[in-house]
């Protein structure tokens, strides 16, 4: 099991939270959060990437997804090996909870890692900007809630492209994805015009329609 | 390992190719075509899927990808269970050479499956569906060559909904997924208006952009 972890910088945009490896083989190396399956005590390999997250991360609640499983002789020098990947989304905020040590890099800028872990990391990439383009996946990088702009920049960061204001607006709203919440940002600051907090309608993820 | 493999029917379209399960549990029922990867001997979990698929199905060289990694206690009476399932296509004719006593039936039609494999196929099927919105997946379903009308029926079959002739035209040429066979259909039999046969410009999958 590998779970490769993202995070939204405010100033760098996307960035993976690594870990290092405790023991050779690649001992002193950035990492993504691994460890074993433990069947029976893990419900599935979903559960057993969120108690990853936790005993590595010290990260609870955060959402996952599988990637897909990578396998062969020659993904880890001790020989044929299997893993079942992962990848998470964390708003950077929470990140004052997790376990201190973890290393951010910007995508862009990604060490060298442990394993074929740079190839996992690389396909979580290609999933995640895939997958922005017709689901709300994107928004699980924000707090519980936010404004559109905060949104828009995340989808921006995710797709690595620059969308247009207001079909993006009209989009999101065709698309019933959101809900107001009742408080405004700034609003009791005494700010001119406060902005408009939104939060995702669904707690799951949501994909949309795709057409030809 | 469980390997979902789909056909296109002349006439009923989308199809599901099943085998039985010869042994408890399930003995007698209709089944994925499953069996365990050897780690060592198979190159990888998709070269596994490659070898269940010519051991089970007769069927060497047919498209398969890997859709997920299905994994808990409840999957397998015998207890904690993970397969990494694929899915595989293969165009109707081929189907000649499979092995004897493999049940075909349209995916709307499914019989009840042994273990989680009725899970799994619609996991499968919703996959094929969502790729096939920004991908050449479904031509892996029609033999190399293939009419526009031919490409534009599977296209259809797998998405569940029909698709606008012109429009559907002029996408395939924008997206430059062909190229033109020299010999057209029926041209030798004196038929007047002789179909222009195309292939698939790549041997592998192409996926396109997509946007938001």
């Amino acid at each position: 099991m590998d779970v490769a972890l993202f995070t939204l910088l405010p100033e760098e945009g996307l960035a993976i939270v690594l870990g290092t490896r405790d023991r050779d083989p690649f001992a002193g190396r950035p990492a993504l959060f691994g460890g074993f399956l433990r069947p029976g005590s893990d419900g599935s390999a979903t559960d057993a990437a969120h108690r990853l997250l936790a005993e590595k991360a010290g990260l609870a609640d955060v959402f996952v997804e599988q990637l897909m499983t990578f396998s062969g002789p020659d993904r880890d020098p001790r020989g044929w090996s299997v893993s079942i990947a992962y990848y998470a989304l964390v708003p950077f905020g929470r990140l004052a909870e997790a376990r201190p040590g973890l290393a951010v890099w910007p995508v862009g800028r990604m060490p060298p890692l442990a394993f074929d872990h740079d190839r996992i990391a690389a396909a979580a990439l290609a999933r995640l900007g895939g997958k922005a383009s017709y689901s709300t996946l994107p928004a699980f990088l924000l707090p519980k809630t936010f404004t559109l702009p905060e949104l828009k920049a995340v989808y921006e960061a995710v797709l690595g492209t620059a969308l247009n204001d207001s079909a993006f607006r009209r989009k999101v709203m065709e698309m019933r994805i959101l809900e107001e919440v009742p408080e405004k940002r700034g609003a009791t600051a005494g700010v001119r015009r406060p902005a408009q907090l939104w939060r995702l309608a669904a707690d799951r993820l949501v994909e949309f329609d795709r057409t030809v």
